[in-house]
């Protein structure tokens, strides 16, 4: 920190099991990794190669190896693993990970249908070769998962092997947590954390008022997922009740 | 690509008459350009110089030079034409493309009223000197232009020598071919497509909703323009039924 | 400029006392700075380091040296000063702006409540030091603030020392100045500038349309802030007349 303030909330430290920042890259050059790295690297945890980028992304492998040298995990979205998977290429997405050297993964259903049960193998098998994240919740705005549900499929998961269970939104923010207005479904986030550990859950809040929002309920050391790259400095802020919208958050009451 | 995947459209090759990306740089840096080119000049296949933002930037000729290395073509958006139209100033506007040694040129008029038999002449004497692109539909909300007269103007100018015409929106997204809500006029393009061959337009597309919605309805190969230079890759991700969005489009249909 | 357009409306030089154009950095890298100032540093005349993104940015040390060197004036986001003034720690924030050179700061009072005499009290003191801005209007949306009282607090600031008041906006453009829609709160501002000098006020507009708004109402010579550092340009353009949007205001009626 540049300088000395007093009512700052503690953060968590690297590496992290809560407060985790996961960044998505949707296709960054190198000197733009470069970057993002030398402003974001000590609030960022993880990146997220968006959905299939990682396709048509060239230079690849010097990409990872960049991350890599920064110490930042990076994982391929979970659209990849599901557009392996309704090709019935599982085991090449295997490969590939292999490969790459991948060390985390992501399981999702955002865009296919998949039994609870099949999900769950898919974690258990990639839990041997590295660490899934899983997400739960449909990409599509008319499939609306109760939160009984949403219970239900994040301690399935996690029973499964997952390290973290996702809290699925999209790029723009607006389903799975979201209405499509943008705004929180907040009793569906409270009921959800009656009953998964709070550090268990990433939650995706790609908008500011979302991060704000995730902020005000559940501290600076709440895990937020799919930040833009120029948006990891603010979110810090938002964090540290350094911006207008938590600055009264952590002050002391009088 | 980094690795295969079974059931994905098969894209046109460069230099492309279908399937075209063109991209509106407003202003990058020559850095920024290179960062750019380094990941998306494959997927790049023309550069517009937004509106007359070449009127303040720097190091203007350097910039060309970057994009010609890298065998991209660039041209000065319409308002620039329109700005020395509208000022009497049109062969001054033609030495100008000599000078910086344009190969392509812009003919539009989104901002002023110009009958269509002077656009014609506008395209027919651009077309003697550079290769023309003729821009459709006004930037004026309050201007509707009907389907019949869309085809009329669409057809008469590529009679006149343009190599495409293009539909009309804002950087935005918002006039043009598009209801005030970003929305496509669905009817009007499927009406256009009726009389006027489909690799003769290049449609603005530059909201990701526009996007998903031209690919859904014409395939990987369709032309979009007004591109952000970080949106090439997610939209080609879009193209190739590799996001979310059209994940299941060019999946075989059991 | 590139090339001779008539019609094109005088700018004024720097260094500027209207027309000016303030940025904000919300966590540019060092490289990202370059190449922003490669493009813009000619329309640019002082930066805004946004609210207290200066917490948590690495190398700020570096970045003020690459701004300076420009001869471009940075100073925090007015948020910045409230977060030391809320914790009674002002004279370590005068501590502060000596430890890094800050040639100018900002007083304001959009997160936290100050009654007027204790706000001019603060830019008295602190226009000993430096050039101080010092802005009007809060961050929060339920707290409107009638015409008459937005001139009493800009005269009383302007009269306490303060080099330029600033109409506050959010980094959305949502509060203050403007309606919860975006839209300009048109009556305020043409009764403002009744009673204050329309040199003394630099008016917040991040977004298009309020900056179109601004430069049809008062000139290509309005003072604005708040831009992004990739808008200068396009910025630019609208103050010219070279965009769609402001293409007609400035040409000769005839």
């Amino acid at each position: 920190m540049n300088y000395t303030l007093t009512q700052i909330p503690e953060r968590t430290l690297k590496p992290r099991q809560s407060g985790l920042t996961m960044v998505m890259d949707k296709g960054l050059s190198l000197r733009e990794v470069e970057d993002f790295l030398s402003v974001s690297a000590e609030h960022t945890d993880i990146i997220k190669l968006g959905w299939a980028t990682s396709f048509v992304t060239p230079r690849l492998k010097e990409k990872l190896a960049i991350y890599r040298e920064a110490g930042i995990p990076v994982y391929f979205g979970g659209t990849l693993f599901e557009a392996f998977v309704v090709r019935k290429q599982f085991d090449e997405y295997r490969k590939l990970l292999d490969k790459y050297e991948m060390a985390y993964a992501e399981v999702s259903d955002g865009s296919i249908d998949m039994n609870q049960d099949d999900k769950c193998e898919y974690i258990r098998k990639l839990a041997t070769q590295v660490t899934v994240l899983s997400e739960v919740g449909s990409k599509d705005e008319a499939k609306i998962i109760p939160p009984y549900k949403w219970i239900q499929l994040m301690k399935a998961e996690l029973e499964a092997g997952a390290w973290k269970v996702i809290g699925e939104a999209r790029e723009g923010g607006t389903v799975g947590l979201f209405r499509s207005s943008g705004e929180v479904r907040q009793g569906l986030v409270e009921e959800i954390l009656t009953q998964v550990p709070f550090e268990s859950i990433l939650w995706e809040a790609p908008q500011k008022e979302q991060q704000v929002w995730f902020v005000k309920l559940l501290g600076a050391n709440v895990n937020l997922g799919n930040i833009a790259p120029h948006e990891v400095i603010p979110l810090e802020t938002i964090r540290l009740g350094l911006r207008g919208d938590t600055f009264s958050h952590f002050l002391d009451k009088e």
